[in-house]
């Protein structure tokens, strides 16, 4: 069975880490890259970044981003010589973005480097940053500003209320070489439990994908959202500021159209019922996934 | 009295760790950046970092370059993803080259990011780059290579027969604003014992630099030569593959005409008089400065 994931940042690298474990190569995850920028001259790629550390093992697993035992000693030391920097990045990691930098500056495309990285860190799973061209997710806030998007998560810790959430770049972007035919040929899609608005979205608002998952006709969304709350990230924060229900049924609604398949936990079995206006088919299983052992399980509900 | 020094990497700086204790912001150092180059998408400055560093008392003296218990978290990060990372640089040092790489692409000369790193690690002296423009040192060999600086100093280990050094850029390279001028002013110009070929010939050859020494009426130089041998670095290696004589006496000739007095070490007291061939005055002193102390013992000679 070929299955082709849609996915952000630490929730979807969780749940692509137990498909994985039984696909191996027959897994393709595109991933968001509206949460890319700039910072201290190199290209930091958040969302594949942290899916390729999951997936090969080597992720921080409390900390979500990031690998486990990095340092922080350059930007500790950007920050001895004054400067603020308020975007972390670990020694390791700024490495993996040296390299990817180095790469883009000599030619390459960001779904060539990402394709490298992944095989030097010895991942099975063929990761597809969702573009090859720019775009940047900006969110407006109530109180009328325009942020980048790692301003408005990391420097601002999701706290400034959300008015819009805008995707700068996405109408000249095209998918990567690769997304629409590793979507039209799965024999499943799924679509992780990331956040909808941030890592979801831009996938969806590329030219051709929402159609070839309209086309496709297995299409499987996991729940981001269990008993009212968010299982990572700002998204419950996000849905309450544009006035939608910190609900299963909200993202589902979301989904409407382009899903045959929506999945909630067991905690939200109760909504079953409002999901099935939105998508037809409602698969009730623990959604929540601490370990490898319980993605993996996930994992075995979701190839069912 | 003020004083304006020519220095190259670890001679030089050991040389003005004394001189400043003394003179605090009455000495102004002009920097070779003959060495710089691009590595890892950063604008390395090797001669101006160790110079920094040792002035701002965070230089690791043991290794003579780069900050004290600086780690190299990043370069092995880079090795870990297969890359070959032969030029090491320490986190911290890597931090000092993001912030200069970020100037200096937000249209910034080299000259004012050095000095911005300066004032941020709370340094008195002066420290101008001599040149703002890109000039580069190159090695051709007796194997008939022509290897960039850092390939034959680092990569190479200096093992490398040299049959040339050439200065890439120098002919339409500028002296850094402030150089002919500190030259002009100082009371005393003081060649600090650095390698005349590569750290003290490129600042030299630019264009009215030699002539500003030509015609002050006190420059002093001090040796890097001490008993047949380079106190630091690869000077003894090239003086014998350029078939000169590894003796105070050949830098001696190097300097003839723009110098008015050589400092020889008392273990080369004897060679006075050949060196007043070149030079007419010569003063006997101790030139090696294991400490801080000692180099200011020396700076005490050169002040006098």
């Amino acid at each position: 069975m070929t299955i082709t994931a849609l996915a952000g940042g630490v929730g979807g690298a969780k749940c692509l880490v137990g498909l994985q474990r039984i696909l191996g190569n027959d897994l393709t995850a595109i991933v968001n890259t509206g949460d890319d920028a700039e910072f201290y001259g190199v290209h930091v790629s958040p969302d594949v970044d942290i899916v390729s550390y999951w997936l090969a093992g080597i992720a921080d697993l409390d900390r979500g981003w990031g690998i486990k035992d990095d340092t922080f000693r350059l930007v500790e030391g950007l920050r001895g010589l004054g400067e603020e920097a308020w975007f972390s990045l670990g020694d390791r990691d700024f490495a993996t973005c040296v390299l990817r930098t180095g790469r883009l500056s000599g030619g390459a495309t960001l779904s060539a480097v990402t394709d490298e990285i992944r095989r030097r860190l010895g991942i099975e799973t063929h990761i597809i940053p969702m573009s090859d061209d720019p775009v940047r997710t900006r969110v407006t806030t109530s109180d009328g500003r325009s942020l980048e998007f790692q301003e408005y998560f990391v420097k601002e810790r999701s706290q400034p209320s959300v008015d819009q959430i805008l995707f700068d770049g996405i109408s000249e972007a095209k998918p990567a070489p690769g997304v629409i035919e590793a979507l039209t040929a799965a024999d499943r899609i799924i679509i992780c439990p990331s956040n909808p608005l941030l890592s979801i979205e831009p996938i969806l608002a590329l030219p051709g994908v929402k159609n070839a998952l309209r086309e496709h006709p297995d299409v499987m969304a996991v729940t981001p959202i269990v008993g009212g709350q968010a299982i990572k990230g700002p998204l419950a924060r996000m849905l309450r500021d544009l006035e939608m229900e910190v609900s299963p049924v909200a993202v589902a609604s979301l989904y409407a159209g382009i899903c045959e398949t929506f999945v909630v936990d067991e905690v939200d079995a109760e909504l079953a019922e409002d999901i099935k206006e939105f998508i037809p088919n409602v698969i009730v299983a623990p959604t929540i996934i601490p370990s490898p052992d319980d993605s993996e399980a996930l994992a075995r509900v979701l190839l069912a």
